[in-house]
């Protein structure tokens, strides 16, 4: 090692020895004759002091060694904010080790810098203390998560990054093949189908902190490469991947965020999450749920509400509390909000603060009785707000609902944002109607019913209960998993009901199946979305904060500038234009597509 | 968990206890109304015993569920040779959890089967105690390095695999860009330009598992993925790393291969390696040492010798023990090996075994002098053989007797196949000559000389030497690294004499430079080829054994069939065929290639 000493871990105790630092000139100050600078390396600072004609030459972030000897600081210079405040090092030798331009982007935590800056300088972003401590959290989760993995015998196993395209759902980023030329492997969406595979070979408890793929349109904190825990259990019921799920997040949370989980976390029934908060993924730091009156409001004459119930649909509201107190045009930019949801609007009522009487646009359609009975009804006090939603599909109007409890409690500072509010999402639909009148599976048609339903889903499918279970985090699902199909009889049934023929599932899904046919154990898994989960623990705002080198806009790397074209011999030798023979590299197989089993 | 016991687990202790196991029927013994399963789990085998009426339906793989009360097993029926064999179970009840079809591949660790049908059903190859022991061996070995790594305060760190083009080496596997059409992704050769970028962000110690790509023509044993662990370090010198590397290493084979290596692990310069084995990965389990014979030779009338050492070049031998008995095929046999090898021949001479006298094609062309002291020479007995090679260039020759050395060793059977033996091969050249007469980095550019080369490499560039060392056992090359450059100045010296113009420079290695601007520290680092070093831990010979799910020759999986070709809506969507627009997502840059960094 170049130093002696790590700059950050010097004290008081230290004074009288020579030390060998090494580290960046993070600040400068001159006194005549002296000229002190705040030494920084990975485990802190130091301040250090040099004689001027020694030092004049210093510039922030040039790469120093430095020998001297460690004295206590003059009486009265003690700094108490710093580790190291008790000491200074007076330097007796210094070495440039290397020379810094001037800094595209200044090493400071105070100011802010636009996100394309920091990413295309992001070695310097990195040298400051909050994103470099965003990474170094992201490496203690990991190893925390494995602990806990390895001390229940977990494998972590490795699976192909390398593989086959699935084309039907989320798209494939492809690979050219250039040694089977008009061939190509797709880069994974997740492991799931190898994890599934890995049970059939017994290998029983499979983990892995996984890179997947998504080729998705971008949207905020979309990355086209993303990160998760990836794990996957044989022989087990969903209460023991619950019970493991949540002693990973107990853990992350009480070692990384000082916040102990109660435990066990609470279960909401996914229709219970719909109807009490128009999500499922409920944000549980406030109240503020909906109400439905679907019933209450049965008779109206009023066209909106009318329309969906009569259609035997659902008209439900969410109360704002203090919201009477809005301005017009506060209300009339909740119309705003509604329409870029893409809803036609958003009825309400508002409660006079003084005498509760109901006013508004809405409330000259109600009916007195309606109206008189409304407070009560929605739970609203005068002063309040009530907003609607009706639709002839419960889930339209229910989500509606939800993303206005959300903003709600935006608006109304609801949120206390040191709260932590965990829970499980359980019993989530198997399957949601598509638009031609069939179905399709809600998570991935090897998602497994629920005992209840296992023997007789066709009855009711719009019903039907699947072992699906999402972990939310303060309105962020931060991960999601299964007990997947190991019996071929009810496989055949899923697929029946899907509309899927035993040809297509061969065509589609056909390794999967094969091996399927060889005595697979019941197996279960989850995933956490490790970049969201690890940007929670940190409590950044953006999975970019917990991504080494994340990607703008568009894919788009402003620091390697990735993408760029290929050259037409790269081209050429990719094979990117060759014709595939007939059967190429696929004996055995069809050629046909795989279904996308990005869930997990 | 659907089992209260692991079939592996039980004793004799257990007896009278009352245990669910869930497992796969291994084996199946009727015995006159009473059948016999061995149960197998990811733990072990247990005995169970089955009324004939109860399991007459059971079929090898079925996958079942069990409970029973674990007996003792009667006086004389105990099997020694199996952990549970004190104790077998009497079944109770049992549930067909899975069914299993007739098998394509035995789950029998006595069988041998294709690699292709054992790829393709590597979900039932897995089941087989050995497939499944190298997976849990590479876990393991995972953990060991990672418990090193985090107690020395390392970072993991992962690295972004969708990124920019290099197309000046080995070739890249190549990602078209949707959303930047006619822009390209390539897949990283290794993390080498990231891992340095954390190093310029003040990360100090990063380490990844991390997965790798190549685009190369298939060998034997290669993948187009494979995964290296990979670690840089600041602030360090060549010492720091090489002792991080033998502390992994012995750890790894110490709790995993029951080997304790003697530290430190003996240190070889390259130029001794090439010398005395031919080699720059040689295999210390055996001797068999090179003898040049450049000076003793001098002045031969032989042609093939005369010519190489008038020339400036080498002749060298290396001795066969007991190679005299050889039988004229055998001999022969030399020829075509060498010629397979792209060698003229291999001239030899044999000893015999009682008078030492030499025969042999070439002895007929050597003066009695040379021969006379030639066993002295070159250190043989009479009934050896030696294998001699001689060339205008030095390292063909040594070569190609390095190669006659591991041949040698195979066919005189001296490599004891139970013996570890390591080594550091260091002080690798820096440059060596193009066939253009320039020079060429043999590490890559960003290598530093070593401290006597640092001020003086253009001075000799064949004889200037590099900080870059490999770890080598038992003749393979299981990791390698190198110090960096972070001097400005050494860095364009470097480049001056590779002929790159600073213009080149920037636009081939742009933002690489532009973070070398900004106080870069010290660092070097290493990477250990992890397929490897875990195929050697668990005493295989291949890589596919400790990868999950590998490939075959030429890319090709047989179990899912990929690559495969895609749709013609896919590649339109892919923006395969679009022209990328002037400076299409390069702002800042140049769209100019980076070198290939593959090295470490």
């Amino acid at each position: 090692m170049i130093r002696t000493h790590d700059a950050g871990s010097l004290r008081a105790t230290d004074a009288g020895t020579t030390v060998t630092l090494a580290g960046w000139v993070a600040r400068r100050r001159d006194h005549g004759g002296v000229i002190f600078v705040d030494l920084r390396d990975g485990s802190g600072v130091v301040q250090v002091v040099f004689r001027e004609e020694d030092a004049h030459a210093l510039r922030n972030e040039f790469c120093v060694k430095v020998v001297g000897e460690v004295n206590a600081r003059p009486a009265g210079n003690e700094n108490p904010d710093l580790a190291t405040g008790a000491i200074e090092v007076v330097a007796s030798e210094l070495t440039v080790l290397s020379e810094a331009a001037p800094l595209p982007l200044p090493i400071d935590d105070t100011i802010t810098a636009s996100d394309d800056i920091r990413l295309k300088y992001r070695y310097l972003d990195l040298r400051r203390s909050g994103p470099a401590k965003a990474l170094r959290l992201r490496s203690r989760a990991n190893q925390i998560a494995r602990e806990v993995l390895h001390a229940r015998d977990f494998n972590e196993i490795e699976t192909p990054t390398l593989t086959r395209s699935t084309p039907e759902g989320a798209r494939d980023f492809l690979v050219p093949v250039r040694l089977q030329p008009g061939t190509w492997y797709a880069l994974p969406q997740s492991p799931q189908l190898f994890k599934q595979l890995l049970m059939v070979a017994g290998m029983e408890r499979y983990y892995q902190i996984a890179r997947c793929y998504r080729d998705e349109d971008f949207r905020a904190d979309r990355q086209p490469e993303f990160t998760q825990l990836d794990i996957e259990m044989s022989f087990v019921t969903q209460d023991d991947i619950i019970a493991l799920g949540e002693e990973i997040v107990s853990k992350l949370w009480s070692e990384l965020a000082d916040h102990e989980i109660p435990l066990p976390i609470p279960r909401i029934t996914w229709t219970d999450a719909m109807n009490r908060y128009g999500s499922d993924k409920p944000d549980l730091r406030y109240g503020v749920e909906l109400v439905e009156l679907t019933d209450y409001l049965r008779g109206t004459e009023f066209r909106v509400f009318a329309g969906a119930i009569d259609a035997g649909g659902y008209v439900g509201a969410v109360v704002m509390p203090g919201g009477a107190s809005q301005t017009r045009k506060e209300l009339d930019g909740w119309q705003d909000w509604a329409k870029a949801r893409g809803a036609r609007g958003l009825a309400y009522v508002v409660l006079d603060a003084e005498t509760g009487a109901p006013r508004g646009p809405v409330a000259k359609n109600l009916s007195d009785a309606h109206l008189s009975g409304l407070a009560d009804a929605v739970g609203a006090k005068p002063g309040d707000a009530v907003f609607f939603a009706a639709s002839t599909e419960r889930r339209e109007a229910q989500e509606l609902l939800g993303a206005a409890r959300i903003e709600i409690a935006k608006r109304a500072k609801l949120i206390d944002e040191s709260a932590w509010a965990f829970c499980w999402v359980v019993d989530a639909p198997m399957f949601e109607k598509t638009d031609e009148g069939g179905w399709t599976a809600v998570h991935h048609p090897f998602t497994s019913p629920n005992d209840e339903w296992l023997d007789r889903f066709e009855e009711a499918p719009d019903k039907a209960l699947a072992y699906a279970y999402d972990i939310v985090c303060n309105g962020n699902e931060i991960g999601g998993g299964s007990v997947r199909i190991h019996r071929g009889d009810v496989q055949s049934r899923v697929f029946d009901l899907l509309g899927i023929t035993p040809e297509e599932a061969q065509d589609k899904f056909g390794f999967l199946l094969e091996a399927f046919k060889y005595g697979p154990p019941p197996h279960a898994g989850i995933a956490l979305g490790w970049d969201r989960t690890c940007m929670l623990l940190g409590g950044f705002d953006s999975i970019r904060e917990v991504i080494s080198f994340p990607k703008s806009r568009g894919g788009f790397d402003p620091l390697t500038g990735a993408p760029t074209p290929i050259t037409a011999q790269q081209r050429l030798e990719a094979g990117v234009d060759a014709k595939p023979k007939a059967n190429a590299g696929m004996p055995g197989t069809d050629g046909q597509a795989v279904p996308v089993l990005h869930s997990n």
